[in-house]
């Protein structure tokens, strides 16, 4: 018969008695076990006592050794009450003393996570989280018909039947409405069955990397490039060349003639940021040029809604039935960005393999989300929507073109960066500082040099999104952008 | 001047007056074009004319005839029409006839997705998109309070700061309820900056595989394993190696004293899915031997809300301050698949690099679905839903057993998987075929064999997912497979 042995550390028990009993006695015991200073083949007093010296009802105290017993930190036999196990690993008690103090340093990360943890938390990262005015990418949400996109939701909420496991390629009434809109609108050649619905154009961006590349092998990128594309690429272990680039975007002419690289990604429809536009005799030299090399091309067609001043040219998806391009795009921007939809149209024969790896990256989309998308297009409001935000982002753009021609000389706008930002080239500033000084103002932006590959020569300037900005938004910016020229950041 | 000539091919535009005409005029026209059938320096006859010979109103051939040469594909020079561009590089011309067929192999794939695409649609594929009776992970979504949802979701559905950028680590209120649950149901330590929500499980697990491993490099995981797992590590570029196992799952008194694995992959409370639970000394010697070999554990606490005779054990990572754990779980069955919302517990040291891997991996999770988890489970509504399913499968559970009991000796009951699923160990059968000939019938089932790794000796069976059986289903399918074993698979 072991002795019978009272708690040492009773006293050390305390119970807030505002808060539930149960959870903190249970903690409580459960630490004194670990740290080895109630020890194996310690007899724990009664029930009734612990009760009574606790001020805690039995059925506290009942519920709480069950559980210890239950998780083998106690045993208990017939008659002689409840002990600390004499079977726990006696060198992992004084544990949480000893090896699991803060001092010891947990194992690495992979090198991808060491890259991103030293790089630090970059300008544009920084933005992620805030609905500042300016920030790019951020559509007008005051005029988003909140009400109707509200009405089709509460129709399909509580259906049973989009509550479980969706299509692996995404829900098919979004597929059939986004593969109607794509070839009336886009010249996009495609059946639903082509069509994958993904969680934004990042996780396409992400998918295609694993589907198309191994990693550490080269693909080419326009350079400015979009920063989602660079980094879903580079987390693949890709090797990012740039694309000789003329004034419209990938230069057709100066492609090399020999390449490694299995894969481009470029947006021709709209250089991002630039806003290069392709014409249709570049795109097919692009296209054959790729045919001929064996290249994959990622075409992301991310804003080709808001081109104001003709309809956009048609993708390069759809120049041919056979092109070896992966076409995709997203519905933050036509849309909601917390609509978290986007897709990609790739070939019928690809398509399983596609919607596999997306089972695996991160498995299905919400479908009430996807539901509500493709009744908001079948029903005639999705192009509505895009043809009222088309006049008001032309309005805004000429808006704050106009306040900016006084800094001519100094700031020069690319105007056809024009869709729903606008780039200013500002030359020999430092424009992680001038973004960092904006920020501090209460105004996103993202500097211009961050969209280069490192080790290439950037152009410096700031981005700036007026989609969302109100008029007395766009005079405050361009008065801050005015005043920090003539004394921070004067030449 | 160049010759007047007319279009040669006009009468090859056949246009279908019951669709929008546009369009279809486009089409036909740039086709003609790019299949080099009108040739560069081809006039085309007055908008007049052709609006005339076509039946189609002037204004629609100017906006087509304006797209064309918005394109590059035309050019005018004033007074004299029309001509198709000189400028179209002439070798890219009869593009579609030549390098465009479909003879024409596309660019290769990834070696993953060659794998993915070799290993043909195994049967737990299949069965992604069905929800037929005895699918596994399919919870009782007839049971669920989908009007107390529906009422949650009506009430963020149109809140406009719900629809642009998200927090990176994910929806504030939603990782403050989270972390008030899992500390009081799990015994986890954590503060909501410590928590990030994912696309369900398989995003928390890919974020992870990002994170903490290289490619090429050993990860060790139990086998039997949970298939998405293993499909996220192999996607990683990870080579997995098999944990020794005991009749609790992992065997802690047999493991490696040297590994080279930097990562393990384990469900310690319920193993997935035989359903072993490993003691608290099991759990202390897991976490000690981890430290001493430098080795990240992944905990996949999926399903711990559905123990039926005792509170579960405690998490792992909740044993000791510092533990090198990071803690997984989804809301997919205890809300809703369709919810599709993971989270991660990570050390809060590494909160940030997490949040960057994200955003380049899928980016934000929607808004609306977040809010409205927070809410269901601040308000109570989870913790009531969950004890109500708790009872619910636990009948199903026992009822399954005892239709069960007369195939003993054939059939052996794993009866530690209940939870969501029973696993039935019938050796020498081959279960591929046996689900194939479940889902011949209209029931779902996954073969054991299929969640052991390739090259290792598999038990056999089924696994049922019973969660959203009914009583009737529960006869029939036991029914079938008495018949199956007797006939088709008799020994």
């Amino acid at each position: 018969m072991s002795p019978i042995i009272e708690i040492p550390h009773l006293e050390e028990i305390q119970l807030d008695r505002s808060r539930p009993l149960q959870q903190q006695l249970y903690r409580q015991l459960h630490q004194l076990i670990l740290q080895g200073r109630l020890q194996p083949g310690f007899r724990l007093p009664s029930s009734r006592r612990l009760a009574k010296e606790l001020g805690v009802s039995r059925n506290t105290i009942t519920l709480v050794l069950d559980q210890l017993k239950q998780e083998g930190f106690l045993s208990s036999r017939m008659g002689s009450g409840c002990y600390v196990n004499r079977q726990l690993p006696q060198d992992c008690l004084g544990l949480e003393a000893s090896v699991w103090d803060s001092s010891v340093r947990p194992p690495v990360l992979s090198r991808y996570a060491q890259g991103l943890e030293e790089h630090g938390m970059r300008a544009e990262d920084a933005q992620g989280a805030a609905d500042l005015p300016f920030t790019v990418g951020l559509p007008d949400l005051t005029r988003f018909p909140a009400s109707t996109w509200s009405r089709i939701l509460k129709r399909h909420s509580d259906r049973t039947c989009l509550m479980g496991f969706d299509d692996p390629m995404g829900h098919q009434p979004l597929r059939e409405a986004l593969s109607h809109y794509l070839a009336a609108s886009r010249g996009v050649r495609c059946q639903p069955q082509q069509v994958l619905i993904t969680q934004g154009a990042q996780q396409a961006l992400a998918l295609c990397a694993l589907v198309l590349l191994n990693p550490g092998e080269q693909v080419l990128v326009e350079n400015p490039c979009y920063a989602g594309a660079r980094e879903a690429l580079l987390a693949r272990g890709a090797q990012l060349e740039p694309l000789p680039m003329g004034p419209q975007g990938v230069d057709t002419t100066a492609l090399p003639s020999h390449t490694q690289a299995r894969l481009m990604y470029c947006t021709p429809t709209h250089q991002y940021p630039l806003g290069g536009i392709l014409s249709a005799g570049q795109r097919l030299q692009l296209l054959d040029w790729a045919a001929s090399k064996g290249l994959w091309i990622i075409e992301d067609d991310y804003d080709s809604e808001f081109h104001f001043h003709a309809k956009p040219i048609a993708a390069l998806q759809g120049m041919a039935p056979h092109t070896p391009v992966i076409y995709m795009g997203s519905f933050s921007k036509t849309l909601l960005p917390a609509s978290r939809l986007g897709y990609l149209v790739v070939p019928e024969a690809l398509a399983a393999t596609f919607a596999k790896a997306k089972r695996y990256l991160g498995g299905d989309i919400p479908m009430l989300l996807q539901a509500a998308a493709a009744d908001f297009i079948a029903e005639g409001h999705f192009v509505r929507h895009l043809r009222r935000m088309r006049q008001c982002y032309q309005h805004k753009w000429d808006h704050l073109q106009a306040l900016l021609e006084p800094l001519a000389g100094r700031v020069e706008t690319l105007a056809e960066s024009a869709g729903m930002h606008l780039v200013l080239q500002i030359d020999g500033v430092d424009d992680q500082a001038l973004c960092q000084a904006f920020l501090r103002n209460g105004f996103g932006s993202t500097p211009l040099s961050s969209y280069y590959l490192q080790g290439t020569s950037p152009r410096h300037g700031l981005v700036l999104g007026f989609a969302h900005s109100n008029g007395a938004g766009r005079e405050a910016v361009v008065r801050l952008l005015h005043r920090l020229l003539a004394t921070e950041f004067a030449p």
